[in-house]
This record gives C-alpha cells, sequence and structure tokens, in this order.
C-alpha cells in the first residue's frame, strides 16, 4: 500500500488537512479540509499505485481536478450517471466490465468521486471485483460527506427495496474536501446536512451546541463552520463503526432517524424526497417516541426540531399507516424478532430500543411534525 | 446462532460423521459422513432457526431429503438451474428477488444443495443480500466437496472470465455426504477428484500416498475410501484457508494446477473441459515447471501423472499459445507485477513462486502431457 504523503516542506504553504482514522482490521484514513481535492495524489492509496476513477456524471469538475493531481494518468476515468436509478446491480456490472477492459488487477484501487450513490456503487463494485480490491471515497456532496462515504457500508437497491444488496467494504482513504459544496443544489446540500447533525445528536453534544449556533453560517457555506461540522460528524462515524463493524452495537446508533425515514422514502417513491429529508422526518418520529420511552426532554427534542426546520422546509412525508406498513418490515435492521429503534435520551447521548413496534413507529408517524 | 446438534442417545445409532473445524473470525464446520444429508437438521445453522433452501435442479432428489430432516418448513425453496451459464450476477439478482418475496432477515440463513456452481452462486447471494446473511453449503459433487464450498470464495462468472465477481464469505456449515456422488455423472465424478487429490499432492503426503493406492476403490465409489480422501481433503484445505482468508500466502497453495488450468478452461470455452479436467492439464504443465524450477523427482511427477492418468483420459486441451496468452494476463491471481505460480517440491509440498511467467506457462502448455 502506498503510504498517504502528508503535505511536505516542498509543496506550498496550505491549510493542514485533519486526519481521522478508523481503526480496525480494514481501516480508513479521512482527510478533512478545503483544498484537498487538488492535492488527492498525496492521500489517495492504492497497492499498485494505479487507479481506476470511478465519477458521477454530475460531479465531472471535481474528477478532473482530482485526475490533474495523481502522479500518472489513471488506468480507467469512467462517468456513471447520478441517482438512485443508478444504483443498481447493473451499474456495478457496467464498472466491472470497464475494469475489465482496462486490465484491473487486484492490486489496483478504484476512486469514486460524486455524491452517496457514486460510493455506495463504486464501493460495492470494489468489494465484489476480483473478490475485492481496495478503493478510495471522495464524497462530493454533504450527504456523502457526512455519511455514505465512511464506515464501509456499500450497497446497490433493489426493486425491493433500498441497499438491499450491498457489503461491507471500507474505504482505504476518504477525501472531504468543503470546496466541493461550493455548487451543490441547495435542496441537496441542506438535506445532507441532516445526517452531519444527526452524528452529533447521537453522540457530541458539544459539537450539536455549536453546529446549531452556526447554523446560519452553515446555510451560507462559509468554510470554517462546515469544516467543523463535517470533521466532528466524521470523528462520531468513525468512532462508532470502529466499536462495532457490522452493524449490531454501537454503529445502529448511526441509524437515528432511519427505521422510519428508510419507509417513508420508499413509500413515497426514491426521489420524491431526498434521503436526508426522510430521515428529518424519520427523526421527528423519534423524537416523539424518545420523550415517551428513553426521557427526553421537552427542550432538547425542541432544539433538535429548530434546527431541523431551519434545515427545511422539507416536503411533506406520507403518513398513512396502510402504505408506510410493508416498508417497515423490510427494513435490513429489522430481525425476525421485531423491528428497533433507536432513541434520544438526550442531545450527544442515543440508545438502541429493541422493542420499539412496527405500529409504534407508524402512531410516531401520524403526529410527528418538524415546526 | 443455533448450535449443531451433535448425534444425540435419542437417535438411531449411525456412523459418526467427521467433524472439522476453520478457525478464524468467520468459521466454517464441516461434517463428513455418508448419511449426514438425511440429519441436516442437526447441523445446519442459522441465527433466527430459519432457512431458505436454493438447490439446484439436479439435486432435487438431495434438496427433498435435506428438506425432510429439517425442524419446520423452510421459508424459501428455490430450484436455480445447474452449469457454467447460471453462475451469473442475473442468478443472485434472482435468489435475492425470491429471498426477498419470501420475506428474508439479516438472522436467517440460505442452504444451499448442488454442485459447485450452486454453492457459488447462493454463496455469493448471502454474501451481499442485506449485506451479508448466514449461509450453509451442501455440496453434492466431488468438486464442491473437494474444492468449492470449503474457504469461503464465492463467485459468479464475468463475460470476460470466470469468478471474476465475487466475495470471501464463509458458509457457517458444510455437509459432506459422500453417499450424494451416487448418481453422479461418471464424467463429473472423475473431474472432480482431481482437485481432492490436488489437495493431498500439495500438503499431505501420507494421504496422497494412501488415496494413489486406492484409486480403483475410488472410482468404484466405495464410500468408506471415499470418506477417507474426502474429509482428508477437507482438512487440507481448512488448514491452508485458516493460515490466509484472503488469498495472500498458504491459501496460494490451493491454486495447483489452476493459473494455466483455468487458461485452458477458459480459452476452450467453458463447458467444454470440466474444471477439474482443465485443472489436470494445469498441474501436468506445473509438474513440467517445477521439475525444472522446484527439484520436483521424476518419480513423485510421474506418480501425480499416474493418479491423473487414471482418472482420465481427459478431453484434449487448447495448447496454442496465442489463444492461451490473453486468458493467462486475466487470471485473478496475477498482480501488476507478473504471473505467479504454484510448484510443487515433492509430493506433500508445494510452494508459492512468484517469477513464473506467461510465457513459461505456455511453454509448459505446449510439452505437457497425462501418460
Amino acid at each position: 500500500m502506498t503510504p498517504p504523503r502528508g503535505p511536505g516542506a516542498s509543496h506550498p504553504k496550505e491549510a493542514e488537512p485533519e486526519r481521522i482514522e478508523t481503526p480496525g482490521t480494514a481501516p480508513s484514513t479521512i482527510w478533512v479540509g478545503a483544498g484537498v481535492l487538488d492535492t488527492a495524489g498525496r492521500y489517495l492509496a492504492s497497492p499498485s499505485g494505479r487507479f481506476l476513477l470511478v465519477g458521477a456524471a454530475s460531479a465531472r469538475t471535481w474528477t478532473e481536478r482530482l485526475r490533474a493531481s495523481l502522479p500518472s494518468a489513471p488506468l480507467l476515468d469512467l462517468t456513471i450517471p447520478d441517482g438512485e436509478a443508478a444504483k443498481t446491480l447493473a451499474s456495478v456490472d457496467a464498472i466491472a466490465e470497464a475494469a475489465f477492459a482496462a486490465g484491473v488487477r487486484r492490486d489496483d484501487a478504484i476512486v469514486a468521486v460524486g455524491g452517496g450513490v457514486i460510493t455506495d456503487v463504486a464501493g460495492f463494485a470494489a468489494a465484489v471485483l476480483l473478490r475485492g480490491i481496495a478503493w478510495n471515497a471522495v464524497p462530493t456532496t454533504t450527504a456523502g460527506m457526512a455519511d455514505a462515504a465512511i464506515g464501509g457500508k456499500t450497497a446497490v437497491n433493489h426493486a425491493r427495496g433500498k441497499n438491499l444488496l450491498g457489503a461491507f467494504h471500507p474505504p482505504r482513504t476518504i477525501l472531504v474536501d468543503p470546496l466541493c459544496l461550493g455548487s451543490l443544489p441547495d435542496r441537496d446540500y441542506r438535506a445532507g446536512l441532516v445526517e452531519a447533525y444527526k452524528a452529533a445528536w447521537i453522540a457530541d453534544a458539544a459539537l450539536a451546541a455549536r453546529a446549531a449556533a452556526a447554523l446560519p453560517s452553515i446555510l451560507a457555506r462559509e468554510a470554517a463552520v462546515l469544516r467543523d461540522l463535517l470533521a466532528g460528524a466524521a470523528r462520531v462515524k468513525a468512532r462508532l463503526v470502529s466499536e462495532d463493524v457490522r452493524d449490531a452495537g454501537a454503529r445502529r446508533l448511526l441509524n437515528f432517524g432511519h427505521t422510519l425515514g428508510h419507509a417513508i422514502e420508499a413509500a413515497g417513491g426514491y426521489g420524491t424526497l431526498r434521503h436526508g429529508e426522510a430521515v428529518a422526518w424519520g427523526i421527528a418520529a423519534a423524537l416523539e417516541i424518545s420523550r415517551r420511552r428513553a426521557g427526553l426532554s421537552d427542550s432538547d427534542a425542541g432544539a433538535v426540531r429548530a434546527v431541523l426546520s431551519g434545515l427545511g422546509p422539507f416536503p411533506a412525508p406520507v403518513r398513512d399507516p396502510n402504505v408506510l406498513r410493508p416498508f417497515l418490515g423490510l427494513d435490513k435492521k429489522a430481525t425476525s424478532r421485531g423491528t428497533a429503534g433507536i432513541l434520544l435520551e438526550r442531545i450527544g447521548r442515543a440508545r438502541v430500543e429493541e422493542s420499539v413496534s412496527v405500529e409504534e413507529w407508524l402512531q410516531a408517524a401520524a403526529i410527528m411534525t418538524l415546526s
């Protein structure tokens, strides 16, 4: 494995990126910093030194800039469509086809540049190509930076639900460059921030307080506050996934808002609500259950809602229990024993509650509010 | 996880199956014994206690018998076609579709019943369904018993080559019942034995000697000698994969005969030669290189060839270097540094030789012989 070259004396001066590690048997190194994309060649990892670029159509600008920083031409430079519709086994097959045509070997590495769809699908391709090659994630959206790229979950959708096929295959390196967010459409920008705040709410009260106070600056995309929130969210996620790679314990806290969120997203038809928007509603429902069962105070619930409200307004969700019910049963976190839930005890502290029933979620969906 | 129930005092007396473990973070338990299929319910593992059967069309008899031994009806009983043509991403998708329709949850387990194609494709489906559920392998062919099911390699083919997409996902339990081999066509029976003998040649001289002497009885499918060879091969494979789950060192010894074997198989068009037949030719070529570079004696080379000859005659392979060359370059074991080779120093001892070039393999292919 090529060791990442830290910024050396011979390079022009720039702000040092922050380094975050997820320890474990398949560690990821996360670099967070404005401009890190233009020095990507120093950080990206490939055992052979060779890279296969897989970039989103919408992130072409960033792929070009990253490409210019590589020490040599990539083995492959493939552009694939954005959007949930591209998150299929067929896209994995298309990446595989291009990679084999380019002569990929098991010590080469993929570099995925784009939103969560691209990192999920290219990461899954890396997981199954030749039974697993290395990969690097370069998320270019708030959702990707806050959530999708960290922790090694990769997946594609299936006709019956989202992320139903996938693998745990952490990227060697994740580059988070807030400058990529400059051109992101406002709706995507705001929806993705839900996941970043979520990380703070479940595990870092101080970060949650700073980021709540800084909400106007964050919405104005000011680099310094954005970096604080994204690096903080990455630290939370890195810590939780290190404790639990395969989703059995601590890691499940990251699913705060996701049990009902996934159902809302699926029931409305993918694309109607952004993932982050559906999670915002799922959090609103989880706040109701948390007040009743986890001792969450009204003031903490109100503080979470105030931030979600500031990130919105978000489109109205499906609330009809008959529409939502079948989708709740498909949740991947469900076991044959029932549906679990992540509840908030207070800002900065969440817990897994195994006994939240489908009907409780449906009742919360009926009354949840973001105002 | 449901602990395997050992044969208890309340069950009718029968020959104890042999238990072999592959240690590690994702261990498999292998049970070898005549009749073990009819008591499968005691050994198969599922965290939820629920099973999804995925059986080969040709192995329907065995799936029915296994099904009758389960404590309750399986969640799914899916029959899929045999043969390399079925070993595709589309088959994985079909298994996924059926599993989701049946309401699969992450604590359920697949039971794959059939030859190497079925265990490879159903094992791969288990690896990616909901990012990985448990599975059990019930190989019903010599090839599957000797090789495909043990070690956790799962895969499907791609237009550009065999096993190019896959995952490392060991089954919880593997049941090896030599009685399943009674109805196997002779050509398949013999080709699959190549892998069983191969295991002996690379790592167990005593087993190799016993199995060479017993060749006529093995060809007559006598249960006791067959069990000795299959259990011995399983022990070799279990030991080598435990030392090296991800194919970097000791495990590579199992690829003895496979570097050229895969190329011969692909160049001839899949289905022309059985996998084991192509591996037999690959071993013949490796013997040539081993005599020159690894000190293999003429008598040991002759002893290996005598067994292969007894297992045959096998159809003639492609020898044309221009036809074989591109397929050698696609070998998954190749890295950007070149093609490796597994050489035999003496019967019972093999080693990895990193510097065997494509041209050396092609020269050996031109002169290799099984007589």
